[in-house]
């Protein structure tokens, strides 16, 4: 019997160095080579690593594997059922000051086609490029995410879009951009103005989340990809980290 | 060779039916059964669950495997490495007030022999059975955490184990515990006394690190399985979520 699954073994590595082989098969065997990715993507996810500015070479695979594949979205489902199950729970106001912050990239839009040139990531942040892409309005919309923005504004909930792009370059591009994706209804969407140039996500995001605080909003709700979307001052009473493995904003 | 291909591929599926193959390739064909579980794993780590009670039913073999296999190794060997290159930044005082905080139970210790019979946490928790567990002093020691542990006190860190435990009835047990495992030249045990009793650990463990950092104490780390072992005030310089798929402290 050992001798016979030495046979199968070697076969299975055969069929699919030759690349002959179903997806879901290639797709398991993937996760054995890739068990150090593995690691590095959870360290990502749940904050452990810091500053950090390039996806390991090793991971590009890995990394291009899971963004474009099956799991991300089922990721992506899975905390799209927990926020939900968190806003039926909500005992809401009725005075229109019930708000949600939603993050822009990688949150409601996707930059996934620019990173597939930046190598998902194993490139290091590329700033002119960067806006060069956003400025084309050509970022498509994550559909579980546009799902859950349209549910929370059909729930009362005003949804306050808050991102860290520049509004003097970026402005239009990025209200074209959510308009043409279905992003409609949202209460504000606030950018970054020259006021905020050069600080830290969470030292800009927490400013303006006090002044919502400030203007009477009760932040039941904050939503990014990015650690630094999610930490600092006036967080929200609840905040939920979708998975981005290609980039670190500080 | 579409043939040829759904021959192999019926071949594996038999093969590991019948319970004959390496735990390599069970391995990573038991990754495309739970891809849930993978999702769910996730969100518990990037803190996406709040207040979840059991592990649920379907991602049993999915934790055991995970918590008892070789990823939980890895994903705690490169948390363990991420620290160390932080350690090794870090400019020390020299007047004995460097400190790291550290959680005990499945941070220090393991709980695992115990969290076996409880089906890995789809079992509910079970105060009276995990008291008379640790109450044995049976909890081996986590490698990877016993030579961190280690590496800080070398370095010169006052390293201080904060734990939920009780210290009226767990104090001599958990002393013993540790230092059987090797966790000697800790600064302070500090456990839950009267005074805290209800409190919810990131209420308690907020006031704890508020009275060292009264005290001088300057929390450059803090580590735990817990999110609400880093969550609240004076959390610390950084902070390091270790996994624990296993159970939820509020």
């Amino acid at each position: 019997m050992a001798k016979a699954r030495l046979v199968l073994e070697v076969m299975i590595l055969l069929v699919v160095l030759a690349g002959n082989v179903s997806p879901w098969v290639l797709d398991v065997l993937e996760g054995s080579s890739s068990r150090y990715c593995l690691s590095w993507r959870l360290a990502v996810e749940a904050n452990n690593m810091c500053a950090w500015r390039t996806v390991p070479p090793q991971c590009l695979h890995h990394v291009e594997n899971y963004i474009t594949g099956s799991q991300y979205r089922r990721d992506l489902d899975l905390i799209v059922d927990q926020i939900g199950a968190y806003v039926d729970g909500i005992d809401m106001s009725g005075d229109g000051m019930d708000a949600w912050i939603l993050d822009v990239d990688d949150t409601c839009i996707s930059n996934l086609l620019y990173y597939r040139g930046k190598r998902y990531g194993c490139d290091p942040y590329d700033a002119l490029g960067f806006k060069a892409w956003a400025a084309r309005s050509e970022c498509p919309a994550i559909p579980a995410m546009l799902g859950l923005f349209r549910r929370l504004i059909e729930a009362g909930f005003k949804v306050i879009l808050l991102t860290g792009r520049n509004e003097e370059s970026l402005g239009e591009a990025t209200v074209e951009n959510l308009q043409s994706q279905g992003y409609i209804g949202y209460e504000r969407l606030i950018m970054r103005s020259a006021a905020y140039r050069g600080q830290s996500a969470v030292t800009y995001k927490s400013a303006i989340r006090k002044q919502l605080v400030e203007q009477g909003y009760r932040i039941w709700g904050n939503i990014g990809d990015q650690w630094s979307d999610i930490q600092g001052e006036f967080a929200g009473n609840r905040t939920f980290k979708i998975p981005n493995p290609m980039y670190f904003v500080p």
